[in-house]
C-alpha cells in the first residue's frame, strides 16, 4: 500500500514556520495565479460544490480534479454556534488527495489554516491583476480571522503604507494590530477608522464581514471614486452580500467561480450581462487585462 | 480539538479478528436492515453519487447524512489496470465521518474490507427479506473477491447445505474453497459446476462477475423456475448488466437505491413500471413483504 501523508493542524503550523510564513504565502499566491490561468486552459475540473444543510449548520463537499495528477476533496463544516457553545471554530475543513493513476489516497490534511491562507492569496492574485502597482492605502472592513490573511497576502504583492480598518465589533477591531504584528512590516501604519473613511480613502479594500443574510450592504457607495479595487470576501451564502448594488454596477465585477458567485456571492445582485470576466479568464490573458487596473474593480471571492 | 479516530486497513482486520468475523458480519447485517428500514422513514439523506471519470478509471464521492448524528463521505477509486500494472486492487475506498453538531471530522477509515462486507451484508438482508427461510442451495456466479463476502453473509442468515459455483476464469474458481474455508461451516458442500447447473439447481443465486459493459447477460433464463431469489451484485456501470431482461421481467426486481439502479444496475434493462419496490421500502414493511418470498425475486445491488 502507498503511504498516506497526514498533516494535522499542528503539522501545518510547524511546516509553515519551517518554510517561513512569508515564503509560504508568496509561493501560494504565485501557484494560485498559475492555477487560475491553467483553469481557463481546461487543466482543472471543478464541479459546483454541494452539501447537507440543516438547522445547526452545514457540511459541504468541494471536489476538484487536476488532469493526469490528482483528485482533491475538501470537506467543509459551517456551524455558527461552535465558538460560543463549544469553543470551536465556526468553519472547519479537511482535504484529501487521491492519485488519479491508482485512485489511492495519498495525503490528508487539516484545511483551516490552508483555507484562510488560500482566501488571502486569491485576493492577492486578484489585486495584483486588477489594481495599479503603486497603490498605497488598504482598507479592511471586518477584522476577524479572514482580515489577518487578507492583510498578510496583500502586503506581499503591494507596498501599502497605510491600512485603515473597522469592525462593527470594537473588541475585534482592537485586537487586529496584535494579531497581524508578525505578518506586516513595522513601518505600515495601522489605523482604526470609521467605515466611511475606510471606503473614501483606500485604494484597495477587503470586505470580510459576518453580516447577516439580508443585512447588507455594509457600506454606502463612495462619491467620486474612479479607481478602486475591492476584494469582496464575506458573501458566502444565498442572500448574504456586502456591497451596494449600485456600486457593483459601476464596477467591473470579476467572480472567482461564476456559478458559485451567482448563487452566493456579490453576483447575486447582478444580472448576467452585468457580470465581468472571471478571475481565471483574467489570469489567462494578462496583457488584455492590464487596462482594468484603471477602473473600479471588484473581485467576488466565494 | 476533538480526537480523530483513524482506522487503517490493518486496524480493521485486527478489529474484525478481535470481535470475531461472524459476530462482526451478524451485527452488520442486523444494523443494515435497521438502516434500510429507517431510510424509508427519512432518517438518512443519500444524494446520488457523482465523480470524475477519465481514461484510466474514476474517482467518485458518495455522501450520506444520518439526521442529528453524522455526515459520512465515501471516496471510491476504480482503476482496472491496478492489479496487473501495480499489484494494487481495482477498487479502493476511504470513509470519513463528520459530527453534524460541529462539522468536525471524527473518524477516518480505509473502506475496502468494510465495503466488501457491507455488500455481502446487503445481499443477506435482501435474501432474508425475499427468500423462504428453508432455502438450502446457494449458487455463486463469479468467484472473485465479492463472492467471498456474499457467501459468508448469506451463510449467516440461511442454512445452506450445498453451494454451487462457477467462474469464466477457472483459476479463480479453483481457489474459492480455500478463500472461504474459515468463513463457512465444514459441512457445507462446495461444488464447482457449469453455469447452467448453478442456475437450475439453486434456491438463491449471487451474480458477482466482472462482465464487460455490453457483455451480459451472464446466464440464460432458466425454465420452470417459480421461486428463486437472485442477488445481482456485479452491475455497477452504465451498460454493464448480468441478468437476462426476460428473466428480470418475470421477477419482482428490488433495487437498493432506485436512481442509481436505473443508471447503472439491472434496472437499466427495465422500464419504470417494471421495477419493484426498493429494499428500503421492503425492510420498512416486513409483514406486507413476506408474500414476496414465494415469488421470483431479484435484489439489484448497486
Amino acid at each position: 500500500m502507498t503511504a498516506v501523508r497526514v498533516l494535522t493542524a499542528t503539522d501545518i503550523v510547524q511546516l509553515m514556520s519551517h518554510v517561513g510564513v512569508h515564503s509560504f504565502m508568496d509561493a501560494l499566491i504565485d501557484r494560485l495565479q498559475v492555477a487560475f490561468a491553467e483553469y481557463s486552459n481546461g487543466r482543472f475540473r471543478v464541479p459546483a460544490r454541494d452539501g447537507f444543510h440543516y438547522n445547526a449548520g452545514l457540511v459541504e463537499w468541494m471536489p476538484l480534479m487536476q488532469h493526469d495528477a490528482a483528485v482533491l476533496m475538501k470537506m467543509v463544516g459551517y456551524h455558527p454556534t461552535n465558538p460560543a457553545q463549544r469553543g470551536l471554530p465556526t468553519v472547519v475543513s479537511t482535504l484529501s488527495m487521491f492519485d488519479t493513476r491508482t485512485g489511492q489516497l495519498t495525503a490528508f490534511a487539516d484545511g483551516r489554516l490552508l483555507t484562510a491562507m488560500r482566501t488571502g492569496a486569491a485576493s492577492a492574485v486578484a489585486t495584483r491583476l486588477l489594481s495599479p502597482p503603486d497603490v498605497s492605502s488598504l482598507g479592511l472592513i471586518g477584522c476577524g480571522t479572514q482580515a489577518v490573511t487578507q492583510l498578510h497576502a496583500l502586503s506581499r504583492i503591494r507596498n501599502f503604507s497605510k491600512v485603515r480598518f473597522c469592525d462593527t465589533n470594537v473588541a475585534v477591531a482592537d485586537t487586529l494590530r496584535e494579531r497581524v504584528s508578525c505578518l506586516v512590516d513595522d513601518k505600515v501604519q495601522l489605523m482604526p477608522c470609521e467605515i466611511e473613511e475606510v471606503v473614501e480613502r483606500s485604494d484597495v479594500i477587503c470586505t470580510a464581514t459576518s453580516v447577516d443574510v439580508g443585512g447588507g450592504p455594509v457600506f454606502r457607495t463612495p462619491l467620486n471614486t474612479v479607481c478602486l479595487h475591492v476584494n469582496a470576501v464575506g458573501s458566502d451564502l444565498p442572500g448574504k452580500t456586502e456591497l451596494p448594488p449600485e456600486f457593483l454596477r459601476t464596477a467591473v465585477v470579476c467572480p472567482d467561480f461564476r456559478p458559485q458567485a451567482v448563487a452566493e456571492g456579490e453576483c447575486q445582485q447582478l444580472s448576467d450581462e452585468e457580470i465581468g470576466p472571471d478571475i481565471m479568464e483574467i489570469a489567462g490573458r494578462l496583457v488584455e487585462s492590464r487596462k482594468l487596473c484603471d477602473r473600479l474593480t471588484v473581485f467576488d471571492s466565494t
